[in-house]
């Protein structure tokens, strides 16, 4: 023990301490209650635009500075119409079904015990993440709406709207009648905090790391908060040799080149052997147009000789996620040779197979172990807006707790009530 | 990196890989399949009693010569009765609703898409636990039944026992047409193992510790797989002043003394003021009856003065999870003193108030956060057998994934199966 405590210690266990105490009062409190307090943020997007948008500009004078690029730029960038938008969001997320206080598998026990699982909030959330700004109010507002408190750790790139926006949504839980300390934003940069967020098992129930595989891999290996991560996926779609070769290539387009940076995005394409000779030209050119650039395996490679878009590919770039116009490509054999490749490969993120023949599609159903397993559909649709969630925190590819797309229902646990007359255990 | 190679780590990653190739092929066996491997278990435990028996008194006598207590020897030994007693609650086990496959949340997108949420087995479950034989068949019985491959740390005064049934169900599987890799016991008794285990994130999906507090917590502070701790229970009652008295000291006695060794019994007796002059002498005289120890706070003392069962508390006795017939007392205030002691020193385990005022047992069941609240019952119903589950793993005191009782539902996750004709994302 030691009496020098670190800058960034002191601030987590103050601020940690006083989340947990708002989040005992806010796990407390009525729908009606948090919704006033996302009207209220969404009011205050927009009222106070001329505070946050200075506050941002602070943020993209110094990342001009350092010279990011005009694509790290248009991610921080806050504008008036922007806030607007987020305000639209989080009265979005207002409007959304309470997932608090459902009580679900209600029965009554021989005994007359009544029981059931009612659903509350997990207490405090922890979410580290990077450059966007808007994340801050994203989180925020499904935290508040959810009945959780949260500590926020965002990018130093965005530090200056980060504290702009926390401290409007502190004000706005204020004029709901809530503690502003509900929603925490850590303000020290040292680095050294990450590892006390993931340490702090006193003040935070869940930590969502929401960045690079880095930050993934550095949140699983030294945290002893609970974690959820997910956001990594190395996406495969298998061709089968009954697949539509038609409707296959606009889903293969889809999937990697309607958004390349995401991580429902392919990654990887399988193609049946009795099919490749047919399909892959044609994909090869489909994907080529759009700048796409594959690696090929040895057989591939012979099917698309002479086009400019083809690399030979390295067994590091199966399992690799590439978000960028790159994928990676092999011809298999068969069904059981493209299960056996995403078992050795896939991340349990996305995994899709393009066929019309059922049992093929069953097998693979059946058999893939993954957050989000398609047939004859884009994996761009593992997505917690696509499935009708209406929000979406993360996507988990963890199997615990929650997998695939996070939205305000897996931000809470139960508990069990049971009501009694006076029953006692035989 | 090092050459050398400690046993416990060669140990752990043969059967590791072993298990998880078996837990791939188990995922895909059919309910039917894995029911009579269950069968099979169920006769053989009887079949094989002999060998079982044999193997027992290994363990017995060398139990017997560390000079264990009588209660020790009697939790370490199996008899032809007990092994026909565990061989009908793998039939029982065997004669639970499958878990696996169904299909929850199931929805037609305004797209078309067709998607839900299937139950899926976890994987493979590590299981740390000690003394008591008949939990290698418990956990193997649930886990075969869930889907899971399972990799069993029995305790080393157990160890021939564990190994002659571990030994028998391998055989069941292997005659109901399954692999034996899917029970995995590890034999070497290093403590190093433990540790190995709680971080072999490569075969280990769940990791479920079952021991003391000890145990607990060094999983919790060195785990790099997901950990689901439970089992430490500091239970409160608090007998608010509109409390049925004569029923108030039933449940009191029955929370207390009923089996006073498991961890949904009763720690400490919050008594309002108003009543405890009226409740607190007629509570220690019914408990003391039954030999039960009574810690005390000064007003308690004063109303319990002259009795032999009484001690005065200390803070430490306060947050224990006693096991034995002792508890501590406190006279409150009011209710929200009551509910402050219960933030401040539960382990959210099980907590219940008794009283007959709506609003106070309403205010209860809200703001009390523990895996089970219970109003006007004993805290000994926090179970998966009372509350109908059929089988219980654990009591997770966890709030990610399961809380309370864990049955079979609990030893699995859910992916999302997506069944399209072709669609893109916009």
């Amino acid at each position: 023990m030691t009496a020098v405590v670190s800058q960034a210690t002191s601030e987590l266990a103050a601020k940690g301490a006083a989340a947990r105490q708002a989040a005992r009062r806010l796990a407390a409190t009525s729908s009606k209650t948090r919704d006033a307090a996302l009207h209220a943020l969404a009011n205050a997007l927009v009222a106070r635009q001329d505070d946050i948008v200075a506050a941002n500009r602070l943020d993209l004078d110094t990342a001009r500075d350092m010279g990011l690029s005009e694509a790290m730029l248009d991610r921080l960038l806050l504008t008036p119409k922007r806030l607007a938008a987020l305000a639209e969001d989080v009265r979005h997320v207002a409007a959304l079904p309470d997932p608090i206080g459902q009580t679900e598998e209600m029965r009554t026990l021989p005994n007359g015990l009544q029981l059931g699982k009612r659903r509350v909030p997990l207490g405090v959330i922890g979410v580290i993440y990077e450059s966007r700004p808007n994340v801050t109010i994203d989180i925020a507002s499904l935290c508040i709406k959810s009945g959780n408190a949260t500590i926020l750790r965002g990018g130093k790139e965005a530090q200056y709207s980060n504290r702009a926006l926390a401290q409007v949504t502190q004000t706005a839980l204020a004029q709901a009648g809530l503690s502003g300390d509900a929603v925490q934003l850590v303000q020290s940069l040292d680095r050294a905090l990450v590892r006390e967020m993931l340490e702090a098992r006193e003040y935070i129930d869940l930590l969502i790391p929401r960045g690079g595989a880095d930050l993934h891999r550095f949140a699983i290996d030294n945290a002893k908060v609970p974690v959820v991560t997910g956001g990594i996926g190395v996406v495969h779609i298998y061709i089968d040799q009954a697949a539509k070769l038609e409707q296959a290539l606009a889903i293969c387009y889809n999937a990697k080149v309607q958004r390349p940076s995401v991580c429902n995005a392919v990654d990887c394409f399988l193609v049946h052997r009795a099919v490749a000779a047919e399909f892959l030209p044609r994909l090869a050119d489909h994907l080529g147009a759009a700048g796409v650039e594959l690696r090929v395996d040895e057989t591939g490679q012979h099917l698309l000789a002479g086009r400019s878009n083809i690399r030979p590919v390295t067994e590091a770039d199966y399992g690799t996620e590439f978000l960028s116009l790159r994928a990676a490509v092999r011809v298999v054999d068969s069904l059981d040779e493209a299960l056996d490749h995403i078992y050795q490969y896939g991340s349990g993120h996305s995994e899709a197979i393009l066929t019309e023949d059922y049992s093929a599609a069953m097998r693979f159903l059946n058999e893939v172990d993954a957050a989000a397993v398609l047939v004859n559909a884009s994996t761009r649709f593992n997505d917690g807006g696509q499935f009708g969630l209406g929000a979406e925190v993360a996507i988990s590819t963890t199997k615990l707790h929650a997998r695939g797309p996070m939205g305000l229902r897996e931000l809470t646990t139960y508990k069990w009530v049971v009501l009694g007359q006076g029953q006692v255990r035989e």
